[in-house]
């Protein structure tokens, strides 16, 4: 059986290119005991994946020239020949750009339809959701009455993180690059949105939050984190999530502003989502019955088709889409 | 009665010059009621004094032009019209570069002689103990076996990080820019010491502490900083105290690494060590009790005449000497 891929034909250096990946017809071998057949329906575009095209050390090991690229995918096994996964089980895992992947099951999640649709399980019941879900709540400790400021709110990390806050009685601020994003995260439940392109964010925090962010979930770092380090209240707790504005660079730049985290009396620390994995099947019937009750929405933008994921993995880091952003295979 | 003065000539832009100060004679006025009449006896030489000269927001007013330069010093009341204090108490307080000081008491700290001599309450008796003990326990809460990595770590906050470190049973690696320095934190008590001009921090931390570091207790920031969170240990405290390599800049390298607080499951954390003073009478007695005891020394150098504090200043920066740098007036 053909597997069509989508491979990495160089190693991207600064942005990534659409002309970084190749289509590639591999031959899938027979699926070995102990083993299942995945055939993909949904692909994941995430920031990290970028990062996963790095060469040394990272907290997992960088994708290989040739490789297909690293990506979460939802998708439903087709031949199982491992005791644990059914004909028919949904699952998502690290299953790449491809049809079909054979996988042990090892870091597999198996999905539960009564939750919400297989596309979700990739979104706010998947891997984002979760980061969303434990990097605000077990990170970020949110109090009631605290402010809590999210960068690229208009993502599926940044609403959730901001609709969960909400529901936990904090007044939430995001941020997004362009006006109908600031429409979006109103709708969606933020109490106060602001255009970083056309207003500082600085003036804005200053103007949004006179007395300080409490938490500061950052999924960009670079100017956007040094401006927020200025703004803290005191106890702040800065979550570092993601770095999407420094993903495609050599070097990244280190928030000049640190020293604000001592003079807040703050703390800065991080998130690494694969950390809580025993904890997911817990966290997603909770955002399952908060998207049930409406205290939570998600935004979905499907891209058709295997060939398209270069030109929507290049999206994703253009910014051009709020919400969530798929591959239908 | 006449008061000699150091003050601030004008506002330094990069390393600080000993043109940025001048001497001045100014006439003191008579003792309010509610105040005391300080005599400095010694004046002390910290880092973060550069700090206080710049211009803008810090968490403590800037120096004005023709104010003494605000320091630490130590000395005696020699006239008292507020009621909590006596002639002959021995004080320590943000008394400035100067001859005479009145006080309303406030922030005044009063020295018990049991404790040491004078000059030890502006040291490991004082702010910079005090920043060391709750630094390090409180904030980088060192477990027995732990790896505890000092900067500028033959400065007296320094030493006594590690120093304290080693009572708690951990490992301490120190590193200083010179190795007549390296041979003093080895006598002191660290257990491994290396000159970070001659040998890259990164490659000293992984030859010395391959494991990874538990507990930085950054003095300095900048190239020190990054390398550092290259070597962290799982569930590692990155404690900031003072970026020593930073305060003469117009703005501060961030730590380019910021990252590797998440992949080590970390957290970046500071100090102000004014926040503990309702608790530094119970560090003092415990201090005083190592240095007893022999488990604490300390190293002091003392300058002679209020005249020489300008290049004394520049010489802290320097990093010329070791151990506390003190002003006799």
């Amino acid at each position: 059986m053909n597997n069509e891929q989508i491979v990495l034909a160089k190693r991207p250096r600064g942005m990534v290119q659409v002309t970084d990946m190749a289509r590639h017809t591999a031959r899938l071998p027979d699926l070995p005991d102990g083993q299942i057949l995945v055939q993909n329906r949904f692909l994941s575009l995430d920031p990290a994946i970028r990062y996963w095209l790095n060469e040394g050390m990272t907290y997992i090991r960088g994708v290989e020239l040739g490789e297909p690229v690293r990506c979460f995918a939802a998708g439903e096994v087709i031949t199982s020949r491992h005791p644990g996964f059914a004909v028919g089980d949904w699952v998502t895992g690290l299953f790449g750009a491809q049809q079909y992947a054979h996988s042990d099951g090892v870091d597999v999640v198996r999905c539960d339809p009564a939750n919400g649709s297989l596309s979700l399980h990739l979104g706010v019941l998947g891997m984002p959701g979760m980061t969303a879900y434990f990097g605000l709540l077990d990170k970020g400790r949110p109090q009631h009455g605290e402010v809590v400021f999210v960068s690229a709110a208009a993502g599926v990390v940044g609403t959730a993180v901001g609709q969960i806050a909400r529901i936990r009685g904090c007044r939430v601020i995001g941020c997004a690059g362009n006006d109908e994003k600031c429409r979006y995260l109103i709708e969606s439940g933020f109490h106060a949105a602001f255009n970083y392109k056309t207003e500082s964010t600085d003036s804005a925090l200053k103007r949004l939050a006179p007395g300080g962010v409490h938490i500061y979930f950052d999924n960009v770092g670079g100017d956007m984190l040094d401006a927020a380090l200025l703004n803290l209240a005191r106890g702040a707790r800065v979550v570092v999530c993601g770095a999407l504005s420094q993903y495609n660079e050599a070097i990244y730049a280190g928030p000049k502003n640190y020293m604000k985290i001592l003079t807040a009396r703050g703390l800065l620390t991080g998130l690494i989502v694969f950390d809580y994995v025993a904890d997911w099947p817990l966290a997603v019937r909770e955002i399952a019955g908060w998207l049930r009750a409406g205290q939570i929405s998600t935004h979905e933008v499907i891209e058709t088709g295997l060939a398209s994921f270069p030109q929507a993995l290049v999206k994703l880091y253009q910014g051009a889409a709020h919400g969530k952003l798929l591959v239908a295979v």
